[in-house]
């Protein structure tokens, strides 16, 4: 089975969309919160309904939301013009002011910055009405560029994922986290759209079951076998030969390919190496920080203890007792078989050949 | 720091205990379903009500079971005779059919059907209130024997978590599942007590959070401090050196050594491995069963998705998916430091040292 040249493959659903013209149109996300129980679009009509919604983790996954803040700085355009109108003023001030805001919401978020400033640096010169329609044409480029990333990792990725009956991923890399078919997610949407018959394990992912709420969820739209698993099982699924491949997303990759994922990536890595599976990553060249020489640099961000005491509302766990949350953790690059990018494979995974594919292109 | 002689150690709270004399009293459980959040007890004053108690899982863990049925049979004694008082008939007749309706409760935990066994082995030729003061007299005995045989695996694991600061620990193989101060916990009781300071990692142990609910709130009860993680933590508490030995129970032991225990166990045994940390198992020999070779002939039972689509009565996977949710899985020999048991430590772990310390002695 081959999957040359594929068909245009859509996202099951629209995580984030443009609805309308420049100067009426609106922001449409998907209400990430409510799934996988009930699937609600929201409308964004202001640039506080869109930091109120990447607040919310309404819209979440560095890309889309890159991708929303994008389409929220047509709307950020509109208020800066009717601003000026009634109140005077500069333009460009009143739309930087509104770009600050927007970038207050996530600070950590880099493609959060990263597409707002890109947006602001491409109006330069314009105002009102012709910098609404400038903008949306950016943010639709952005949105395309971050799909485009996602289907040059699928190509590379589905026909390695095709050779597998069972694979296993941890975490949401998904449509959902992105504009496009997702990051570790963009091979199998590929793959079965080619026909190939795959079962996805997906690791729950505690505390906050991005697996079984956000991964099973979207594969299951797109028709995908999905079988869920908490994430002391996936020790067993390997062992009973179920999958033939891991493949997860990424957070931050550092020069040498260590690579930063979310807390449960660096045990799931040592498991498929103990029963000789591999073990991939995907991850587009925004995620390289090549200014960290090694995993050894990449903070480890702790979160709060609720998370891990009340899961899903409810108290799990002793009054007052202690718990230590590591948001993320790093797999060192010796345990990873290959990195998917969008530019390429980066195989063995060390220092020479981030370099060769990644090079000095940082954007 | 040494731990000689230790004083007598108590579980936090009494699992299982006889309240009165064997003519009037009741047995008094922990009703453990309502941990963490609530401590209560329940009386148990008919035959029915340990039935239940035992069904709801308000005492679980195979030598807790096998307690409370005890006790439990100095009421099925009396109401035996009060039956025969009042209908006629014979009363090893009406016993055995009370012991029967004990027994199919849970009719797969072991400890369950040789307590009530032995208890009505031991009434042979007696009646009325000579049979329930018997009953009772020997209840207290499975009850202290299990006591002593906890304390046994205790004192010999104190010396290795005494040269610890942290210890990892998965599910509950604690006082709550025994007659004492657990068989996994019981070393840590016994170190505590004698002044050593220890952390206590606990798996919170996905689907049913025996660590997080259970292990976490036993410990924090006696004063030891806990800190709890989601599963996929342990990998990153290990590879930060928190931890420098991992110990848990285990439901059945094959003639080499291979254990099977609750599921995730094998996966901790195998990132145990990769950061070089020893890994322990502590069951009494009732656990071990030498009429299997090898771990390949345990059987896995399957658990129902609810315990994965339902966390916590909320629902965190889509309608209508997969899963796969095996309840055990079985840790091969080869990564087992030693097994201890109350009868010594098998090290290197291995057919021949099994033998060797549990020799033909299955009881």
């Amino acid at each position: 089975m081959t999957t040359n040249t594929p068909p245009k493959i859509s996202p099951p659903v629209p995580v984030a969309e443009w609805i309308g013209n420049a100067a009426t149109g609106h922001l449409r996300l998907l209400e990430q919160t409510l799934l996988p129980t009930e699937v609600r679009f929201i409308d964004c009509t202001t640039t506080a309904d869109v930091w109120d919604a990447i607040k919310r983790l309404a819209v979440r996954g560095a890309p889309a939301i890159g991708v929303a803040a994008a389409y929220g700085m047509v709307l950020a355009c509109r208020e800066a013009a009717r601003q000026v109108d009634s109140d005077g003023g500069s333009f460009p001030a009143a739309l930087a002011e509104k770009a600050e805001y927007l970038k207050s919401c996530r600070p950590t978020a880099v493609n959060l910055a990263w597409a707002v400033d890109r947006l602001l640096a491409c109006v330069a010169s314009l105002t009102g009405a012709q910098a609404a329609e400038r903008i949306l044409t950016e943010a639709r480029a952005i949105h395309r560029e971050d799909a485009e990333m996602c289907m040059a990792m699928g190509r590379l990725a589905a026909p390695l994922i095709e050779k597998c009956t069972g694979v296993l991923t941890h975490c949401n890399a998904g449509a959902l986290a992105t504009g496009g078919i997702g990051t570790a997610t963009a091979g199998m949407y590929i793959a079965h759209a080619a026909g190939h018959e795959l079962t996805v394990y997906c690791d729950e992912t505690r505390p906050l079951l991005q697996g079984s709420r956000l991964t099973a969820w979207e594969l299951t739209q797109a028709g995908i076998k999905v079988v869920v698993i908490t994430d002391n099982m996936a020790a067993q699924v390997m062992r009973e030969g179920r999958i033939q491949m891991v493949i997860t997303g990424a957070d931050r990759i550092a020069a040498n390919g260590d690579t930063a994922n979310k807390i449960g990536t660096y045990g799931v890595a040592i498991l498929a190496r103990r029963h000789n599976i591999p073990f991939y990553v995907a991850a587009p060249t925004s995620t390289f920080d090549l200014s960290l020489p090694s995993g050894e640099e990449i903070p480890i961000e702790e979160r709060g203890a609720e998370e891990v005491t009340h899961g899903f509302g409810r108290r799990t766990a002793p009054d007052g007792v202690a718990v230590y949350a590591p948001a993320f953790d790093v797999t060192p690059a010796e345990l990873i078989t290959a990195i998917i990018t969008d530019r390429g494979i980066i195989q063995p995974v060390d220092a020479g050949n981030v370099a060769k594919i990644i090079g000095g292109a940082r954007e």
